[in-house]
């Protein structure tokens, strides 16, 4: 069976994208979330180019990945000075990855244009830049930036500089689609004479989507004989996007017959996609093909009666091969077995035949009617599934909040207080604080009424907060009135874990969220010491 | 030079898209739009299905189209009839279009399994249809549906098919990727081989996106022959949608040298584009090539200096050929030529050696250091410009906001209501208002005070509300107590703006994003009547 290996771009040129911006924390749970699908290669940034990748590759440098290799990303030395010497080069090396990706001019009008040197001194920066960076570090990456453009308007220029680049050591060429402008006949034909010139290097492709081609090229240089695929989470980047990896290695693994991730891993691309999507904070695109929510969904009555005869009539693949499920809209039919999944997966063993699948099943659709998307949230999963089977603890009881936001003209920020009752053990608890907004003053009057029952909730950390308003909703009541859905991500010293509430009320919403991650600490370290007992 | 007919089916197999649903009204709106972009063909619905497709075909009669023909959509007829008794092709016919299209089975499992009639009697309902219709209309189209999946299980079959479909009368065989399933390099082994069995018959193309090959798809097939592309606007439709006109048309005419619509119309691809999503209430893809908002976007340095030397280094095509135009997005690598780019673009002469010019980078830059991002909020950029300039308007003065939630143990939601003061064209204003959370209690308590001065702001609506919590902050504080960054999408019937707000506390800068956004509206209506009063 014929391999290719993926190497995901979302961290570098998928941050490209307008409306994508990525903290080094954010980058760090996309890598981890990467290294689990199993892709071989996670370009993590441009070190030398900004303060974000700067501090993720001194972050990342403690972690170790289970499959993926980590690259850093940069450019060929510049003109006036020499690898030696370069600072950019000095950035890649300094991140200790294993492997450096740089990129180099091989259209003879950006070498002359943007860069400004002979054609000749840009085959130099090419041969120097490969050359220094190849004893230094395990593999060295060319990506061949306009190369199809370059080899319209000169193939013997376009050749040569990657010749150089794999005579000076690359291990991979990668041939760059970067204004995303090529059709696929013409890509076609382009890698065809790149194989004849240079038969025994390892080429790749990069593609970007602005003729809305991407996939198709890929593919098609795969079948050309390519052997690496370079692209990005749901396609983010620049201007149109890169290449989409959720379309591209499904079609590779079950249409083209060649091995990217493998089965197994290929069942986490729904899940993967959704991670990044949310991490990123960005609606996620419900008709993307594969992983999207329409994707196999059906409306039509003669669709819907046709698959339920057989759903190879209106499907072209078996939706639960890369995570996704059919959906038939009106009637529902999905979800049993995706609940016994989700429980075995956290431990608890339900039967098939068990009455609280049904209770769950009922309650997850609800919710999910609602706005509630459990994929991302899995503790507050888990929290529902042990409501349901009664075997929620109560670690405490809401009685009432309060909370006031006041700004006066003289005021740079608003003054705001919560007041908070719980019952807990027994006891009423009524706490005061204040607060920098209305959300850390509800969470910090909350815990106040807890922490002597409870003190381990002094080691929580809330780390990451995201807002989003839910589709549909925004058109029948305009946008602040609109069901919002929030996303907790809090941490202890053991995990990290997400918690969600939903609601028309941004308060009510987070309020949801702070109780269910507060629950699902509590929760944990009862597990964590009634383990700690029996061993 | 060669011609191919565009057959756009956005009424009919794009409405089947799961958020999409027209009134008869829509359609016929979309249907003028269609005919004005030159368009060919536009299938409007089929007749027989449902109440808004017959009521639809009753309005349009009275209506004639400059370049489009109507075409009317339905299936075979009935097994248990025959064509002058079946009550769909009577539909068909009632429609009174100078074209009907029809799709028959070509995928023998589909014949006998979902229609469940015998491989020689699918022949007859396709020979029957076609020759009924055709001694009646002036066109007749056959649509083979699944015949790309058929022609792999049963070439012989899916072959006699169609040409079944031609012999009986069909002026065009439409070869259906109905599951789109269907990789480029199958498409094109397939068509050559329709080519070769049926010389003289048009054929076209029908793809769906499932795979994300439905535009590539479409331009192989007509690069093979085909003489007639189907799709949708926007890529529309049902699953991952239809082929999307909106690259394949720029791609036929502006790369393969193929006339669709001609130069002049194709300008016009944006504003239809914006049109039909408008009409269809959908959000615009970003993303979308050729037409989409960030599809010639440019924000990494590198890329922003080289389009100034050239827009050929980074943009595929010359964007205003399909009606868009170039963006430099403003960020914080931006520097003087980027700030005098932008202020131009919105009307605001600067020189070069102003000093605003200065005060404004300054300015940019600090706000940028807190969080702010102005490249996705232009609205609040332009106040911050006219501020600069001292010339923005003062339409109200902020006193004093006042907010409250409270929410006790039997209540599903919280209790929220917000007080505001404001001064207005010398008036203390004093309102109070409650909300379905605290930003839509103050939004609506604000404008309360403002609506008897400014009545047009009764227009605006809220489209869209983001929060993202800021990087760096995360780590200091905790989440909850961490910057958060508030965008909001508001909208009237003339545009849509997007403005931001950057605080600690949600209540702040959600205010700050809502008072720019109303400022934004106040000042563009002052515009619009000053340049009405000049014309």
């Amino acid at each position: 069976m014929r391999h290719v290996t993926i190497y995901d771009t979302t961290l570098r040129d998928g941050a490209q994208a307008e409306e994508l911006n990525l903290t080094a924390q954010d980058k760090l749970r996309i890598a981890r979330k990467l290294d689990e699908l199993g892709i071989h290669y996670i370009e993590a940034g441009w070190p030398g180019s900004n303060p974000t990748d700067a501090s993720f590759f001194d972050t990342v440098k403690s972690h170790t990945f289970a499959n993926a290799r980590l690259v850093a990303f940069g450019s060929t030395h510049l003109n006036r000075t020499t690898p030696e010497n370069d600072p950019n080069l000095a950035a890649l090396l300094a991140a200790e990855t294993p492997v450096i990706t740089i990129f180099g001019k091989t259209w003879d009008m950006h070498a002359t244009k943007a860069l400004g040197v002979s054609l000749e001194r840009n085959l130099e920066l090419i041969r120097n830049s490969v050359a220094y960076l190849a004893s230094r570090v395990d593999e060295v990456i060319f990506d061949a930036e306009h190369f199809f453009d370059g080899f319209k308007h000169n193939p013997e220029y376009a050749l040569l500089a990657i010749r150089t680049a794999s005579e000076a050591g690359a291990a991979r060429l990668i041939l760059c689609d970067t204004n995303g402008g090529t059709l696929t006949s013409e890509l076609s034909e382009t890698v065809k004479a790149v194989m004849t010139a240079l038969p025994d290097a390892e080429i790749g492709i990069h593609a970007h989507n602005d003729s809305e081609l991407a996939v198709a090229n890929s593919l098609e240089a795969v079948r050309l004989g390519a052997t690496q695929v370079q692209g990005t989470i749901n396609g983010y980047g620049e201007r149109c996007g890169n290449a989409n990896l959720c379309s591209i290695i499904p079609n590779l693994e079950l249409k083209m017959g060649i091995q990217a991730i493998g089965p197994e891993n290929l069942r986490r691309l729904l899940i993967t996609s959704h991670f990044v999507s949310e991490t990123a904070n960005l609606r996620p695109f419900m008709r993307q093909p594969f992983v999207g929510a329409s994707a196999f969904a059906h409306k039509g009555g003669i669709h819907v009666s046709a698959i339920l005869k057989d759903s190879r009539t209106y499907e072209h693949i078996d939706p639960t091969t890369v995570g996704n499920s059919q959906r038939v809209l009106l009637s529902d039919q999905a979800g049993r077995s995706n609940i016994l999944f989700k429980t075995r997966e956290l431990g608890y063993d339900l039967d098939k035949t068990d009455t609280t699948v049904d209770a769950l099943l009922k309650e997850l659709k609800l919710k999910e009617s609602m706005g509630f998307e459990y994929s991302v949230a899995e503790a507050s999963f888990e929290l529902m599934l042990l409501e349901a089977l009664g075997r929620k603890p109560d670690y405490f009881t809401f009685r009432h909040f309060f909370v006031v936001d006041a700004k006066r003209e003289e005021d740079a920020e608003p003054f705001t207080e919560a007041t908070v009752i719980i019952n807990v053990k027994g006891q009423a608890e009524h706490t005061a604080a204040t607060g920098m907004g209305p959300v850390n003053a509800l969470d910090r009057a909350l815990r106040k009424g807890l922490e002597r029952f409870y003190p381990n909730l002094s080691e929580i950390r809330l780390l990451d907060f995201k807002v989003r308003v839910l589709s549909g909703a925004v058109r029948d009541t305009g946008g602040t009135a609109s069901f919002v859905r929030v996303l907790i991500e809090t941490g202890d010293r053991h995990e990290r874990w997400t918690t969600m509430g939903v609601s028309h009320n941004i308060i009510e919403a987070s309020w949801q969220a702070v109780v269910d991650s507060i629950n699902y600490k509590l929760l944990r370290d009862d597990k964590r010491r009634a383990k700690e007992a029996k061993e």
